[in-house]
């Protein structure tokens, strides 16, 4: 386990691109030698391909790294809301692709973040999105993957320019208003009321594509109509047709879509152990049913993989308390198995997810207060309400009207970060 | 008259900016001392809103020219095909608004020329759009006002600015789907297979009243659910809202809507007389009826305010060969009344209207003539084909399927072009 107090971490500053300092990676990598020059094609295809749903014009990827070559993946956020634990399921994802070799570019979305929401001044959005920035970054390094190979970009850096723009002129007028409202159908609403907007963004993340200048797009099952839009619609601008890494929908905490109307539920990266702990004691986990079991899933999506890019994928259920010896799983199935069976109650889980969850967290909170940049940063993404409020902390902004967008994008950005939705 | 041989005309040459060299006024201008400057509010009001339709928030307007300012009206027109008899329509009006005092901003739209034709190469387009230029400045000039109040805009040269396009996310943002697809509902076509361009133009023609800073649009009466649109949309970006100046659809010479799959029935501006009164002649024109009757229609819309802004209203139909008197009119109603009556006979009217027009393109002609800079452009904006085809004059361009499409493109812009619809 990295530890806050003895791996200490830098976090990034300024500028799109993360930090090339690495921390140290435990020479049990998975990959051979801890390197990803060394690993096998096939091992690093293994560890792309992880976990995900589905894997769409896979070959363009296999023949990257065929020719020893680091395959670029992006992944775009929209920076709306404030990161928790769900992050978690894309960031492994990220750290995967990182410790396989691959080029990852983060697409801080930011010029949606301030369309999602007009009422919330532009500056309040780049300051959350240099927020996103540092958390990713935490969270990557807490993971112990090197980020040399991870960069950052801002929406607004190319998404205003007039290349760009021509050629979502253009693309508006190859592609059917039908079939952009098809892309868009399961992560934008389609109400009467919808605005022109959910139609012109399936546009935009498709360009994306381009003009960040990827060989792949990694996403949530839910964007399944967007990347086979994207596969058509970019030729027909002259360029070509990207592979699509599709996350599966992973059930939040408290079992299904994550709960946004109770924001106290989530587990904020920054909350305390005993906070955490809290939480995941709150948190839906019947008894012997592991389906839409999203404590389980943290452990299959989060805690299992990240603790093999360590070096040792284990993941330990304590029982001291009942004079017994500590459960240990290398797999999820075995997990599930014992789950199935009450051997790994709920009550034996929940603790064990939780202190898997402060491990998580501990490097990421020591990067925090040891950064009074990110301490600023923090204070002006998410300032704190002008009056005193039953609940302060991490709610209130000051902007009326902001604090539900606020929460409804939380949800909405769960449902298509990846399929990001692992905490309450 | 203004004749090619008396009145000198200067051609604009580059830049976006309309000559300033003016045209002699003639002393007779409706307008007191042939100036605007002496002109009441009352009487540049009756011009401004001579033959239009309908016209919303004329307070706008009105406001202005009492405080002895420039009303600023834009017209736009996507430069796609090639302007034709028809564009006299809006042309008066230009020339109205002109006489009024009123700075004119012609849009030429040469972005949406392109999209809306991808087949046809962005220099194709941006000479059309010069040949527009050329081709509006000596219809104007031709008519005899001045022209030192028009300017000419590329629509490339600010549509793809990056806060044009931060307002143009803005505006999709809060403009639902289905307003948009209302405004667009009568310029747009309507189909399952629709281009999504089709709900972002009325956007992109809202925005450019601001951005283009005018007070009023002005445009066909199909384009009234667009300009009722642009008076909600504009104030939700903080923008205020503008005037609109509606005009009527004007029947073409062939009876109602201009028969577009005959190319060779339009009068383009360039053809010789003889051209022009064959062409007349085979309009549509029914004895004794003067609904939907085109030839009418164009003394009604062009030749009658033409004569006006040249100092005297008056159109005259000679009946030299039946040994009579040529009638002498000052009015549609005038004219109308001998033409039901049967006094006013479809073979009078004909060569009188053939007449009329090539009075109106003599001097566009000569001034034609005159510039080989203009010869040059319409040589790249209208390529001859590369074969040797039947029908060689203005047609092909080399680019396949161009010509159909070009046809398309003519008749829809007839459709939204401030109700250019006069011509066959």
């Amino acid at each position: 386990m990295v530890e806050a107090d003895s791996t200490p971490l830098t976090v990034p500053s300024g500028g799109v691109t993360g930090t090339t300092e690495q921390v140290a990676v435990p020479a049990t990598l998975p990959l051979r030698n801890g390197s990803s020059e060394t690993a096998s094609p096939e091992e690093r295809l293994a560890l792309i391909k992880e976990n995900l749903a589905e894997v769409l014009d896979g070959e363009i990827i296999e023949k990257i790294l065929k020719e020893g070559r680091h395959p670029k993946i992006y992944w775009g956020t929209a920076t709306t809301g404030r990161p928790h634990c769900g992050y978690f399921v894309p960031a492994i994802k990220i750290a995967q692709y990182l410790a396989a070799g691959c080029d990852v570019t983060i697409l801080l979305a930011d010029i949606h973040g301030f369309l999602d929401n007009l009422k919330a001044p532009i500056e309040l959005v780049e300051q959350r999105a240099e927020y996103y920035r540092f958390v990713i970054s935490a969270m990557l390094e807490g993971i112990g993957v090197p980020l040399d190979k991870l960069k950052f970009v801002l929406g607004s850096s190319y998404q205003k320019s007039a290349e760009y723009v021509m050629d979502l002129y253009k693309m508006a007028s190859v592609v059917s208003e039908h079939d952009a409202k098809k892309a868009g159908a399961e992560v934008v609403k389609q109400t009467e009321n919808a605005p022109l907007s959910g139609l012109l963004y399936p546009l935009l993340q498709v360009l994306d594509e381009q003009y960040l200048d990827v060989d792949a797009q990694f996403g949530g099952v839910d964007q399944r109509k967007l990347f086979t839009a994207a596969k058509e619609w970019l030729p027909k601008l002259g360029y070509k047709q990207r592979a699509h890494l599709l996350n599966p929908m992973v059930p939040g905490l408290h079992g299904g879509k994550m709960s946004s109307s109770d924001a106290d539920s989530k587990i904020d990266l920054l909350d305390p152990p005993d906070v955490v702990l809290k939480k995941i004691k709150k948190a839906v986990a019947a008894p012997k049913v592991v389906e839409e079991n999203g404590v389980l899933a943290f452990v299959e999506f989060v805690l299992l993989p990240a603790a093999a890019l360590r070096g040792n994928r284990e993941f330990r259920v304590d029982r001291e308390r009942d004079g017994l010896e500590p459960l240990v799983y290398t797999s999820i199935s075995q997990m599930h198995e014992d789950y199935r069976n009450d051997v790994l109650t709920p009550q034996l889980l929940k603790p064990a997810v939780a202190k898997g969850i402060n491990e998580l967290l501990a490097p990421i909170q020591a990067a925090f207060q040891a950064s009074k940049e990110w301490q600023e940063t923090t204070l002006k993404a998410y300032p704190p309400p002008p009056k005193k409020e039953k609940k302060v902390k991490n709610k209130g902004t000051g902007y009326p009207g902001l604090k539900k967008k606020e929460e409804e994008q939380a949800a909405a950005q769960n449902a298509v970060d990846g399929g990001a939705a692992a905490t309450s």
